[in-house]
């Protein structure tokens, strides 16, 4: 088995040997800028892990794990019209360095390029590939319309929450490493269990950057705390404070909520509601409700039928992003 | 083989079979409205005339068909917002009805819808008629790319031109015919072959509605004529009248659409370019080119290994859109 160095070296590697200098440049700058500025490249990561770790040939899997890759960055350039936000990784949104015009259709083709990447793989269950990668695709664009939706509705349940999350982010999570799976030719069970891992452990992923967004060190977060109140992201940290609280701490959160604030107000605004999720204890009851993900993604990885040797690798990474502090 | 009629009744019943009313809804009515407003289906009918003609199951070969039809109306979805066009087909853009996001994203999601439908079909032939799907679909952004390049360039030649509409509109009435070629299982000479077909009538078609949107007939168009003059598109006319013209008449059709006209003023400026237009005679330019490119089609068609009587309902279906006058 590939260690998780050796895996991370195979995807750098298949990233460099891919050139996107293609006609319009229009359109194949901001892609190759995407691609560019990074990332933890998490999807095609765990991806290789769970082909390698189901025995599967894992350079044969790499085409597709880079369109995982590839499909990720074009709905966040999407996601990033739709949001307006000037900035992704410390560096200009493909809308706000070029236009909506070139992010919308830079981002169709690399929709259209990661299905390129996916089908390269020569495998005899390219259709099932293909049949989680598509349903996968609709699920996160419905995520992120639940999303945008919830941002003008109020009385948002905690359980809508963790479905539109479940939606935009975990099952690429999940799909990612059933797709290593497939590739590897496992069995429908352990392909169903390695998924729901991966939707479980999506989902601690997803309010663990809701939990370091208010509470991360700054210093080691790298970006300041505190973005996700500044534009009004009803977070699992919100809704359950808002849940917990009184009525007239609501009314002090949701005023919070309902107004812009220039940059003096916003740092004041940032600490009178984590003082709020402080005061209501929300940093125990998001940590209670991550474990609890990521226990429920141990317990379908334990039911696989392979050796725990065979399974540390997805573990250990698993592991290091439920643990990081940036 | 099937009639052209019973052709479009298996398309009609496929359509109606799909419902497309997943949540949220904000998601899915864009898409069932971008299908209710209807559309000639040029796209289904061709690939499905195409797999008749090689021999091949037509009832198989619809979930493909339907597939390349919503590929087609996903890309009106996304130009529509990228051209700000209010009307389409005499109905309001998604982008209008809507808002812009509510357009990239159910675009994005019939953009995938798209993908499900080519997959569902089960043949041997998957990875060809996916990577001759992706490719197109990459095509197809490019040419939308060229076209906005081309709005606020001069100087663009006809060579320019031409090759912007094969990537935009032909190089997918191409694919189309070439799927469902495949699907038959037609060998690898008559496949390209019927491409080039398809390639060249899509370039005839195109050259068509530049042709009508000036000189057709307004009462059997439905719509006013003179829509690109006023958007200032440079169309295969715009461009050969400015070829042929000599300095005086250049200054005078580049200052018409240099500037944008009220409602008033925009019948004199259609009036005059169109008069320019039959001036230079660039509408006896148009048709032989037209025809052309119409007979590089028949020319390619001639080609493929089949009796003539195989393909006379492909035949005849290109000339029906050859000879519209709407």
């Amino acid at each position: 088995m590939y260690s998780a160095d050796e895996i991370q070296i195979i995807i750098n590697n298949k990233f460099k040997s891919l050139i996107f200098d293609g006609e319009p440049i229009e359109l194949y700058a901001p892609i190759s800028y995407t691609l560019g500025i990074g990332g933890k490249r998490i999807r095609p990561n765990l991806l290789l892990m769970a082909c390698d770790m189901f025995g599967g040939n894992v350079e044969l899997a790499s085409d597709t794990a880079i369109g995982l890759e590839l499909f990720h960055n074009f709905t966040l350039i999407h996601d990033d019209i739709m949001d307006n936000a000037p900035l992704r990784r410390g560096k200009d949104t493909v809308y706000k360095k070029w236009n909506s015009n070139i992010a919308i259709l830079s981002g169709d083709t690399m929709f259209a390029l990661a299905y390129k990447q996916v089908i390269k793989t020569k495998t005899p269950y390219l259709q099932k590939i293909l049949e989680a990668f598509t349903k996968t695709a609709i699920e996160v664009c419905e995520g992120q319309q639940l999303d945008l939706n919830f941002e003008s509705l109020n009385g948002i349940s905690i359980k809508e929450y963790l479905e539109m999350i479940r939606l935009k982010t975990a099952v690429l999570i999940g799909a990612s490493l059933k797709i290593g799976a497939i590739i590897a030719g496992a069995n429908d069970n352990d392909t169903a269990n390695i998924y729901k891992f991966g939707e479980n452990i999506g989902l601690a992923f997803q309010l663990k950057d809701d939990f370091l967004d208010a509470f991360g060190d700054e210093n080691k977060f790298g970006k300041k705390t505190g973005g996700d109140i500044v534009s009004n992201k009803k977070t699992y940290l919100y809704l359950k404070a808002y849940e917990i609280a009184d009525e007239q701490l609501r009314k002090v959160l949701s005023d919070y909520y309902k107004n812009s604030f220039d940059n003096i107000n916003q740092q004041q605004k940032i600490d009178a509601v984590k003082a709020i999720y402080i005061q209501t204890k929300v940093n125990n009851h998001i940590e209670k409700e991550m474990n609890a993900y990521y226990q429920q993604a141990i317990n379908y990885i334990n039911k696989i039928s392979l050796p725990d040797s065979k399974k540390e690798i997805i573990i250990n990474f698993s592991n290091t992003l439920m643990n990081r502090d940036i």
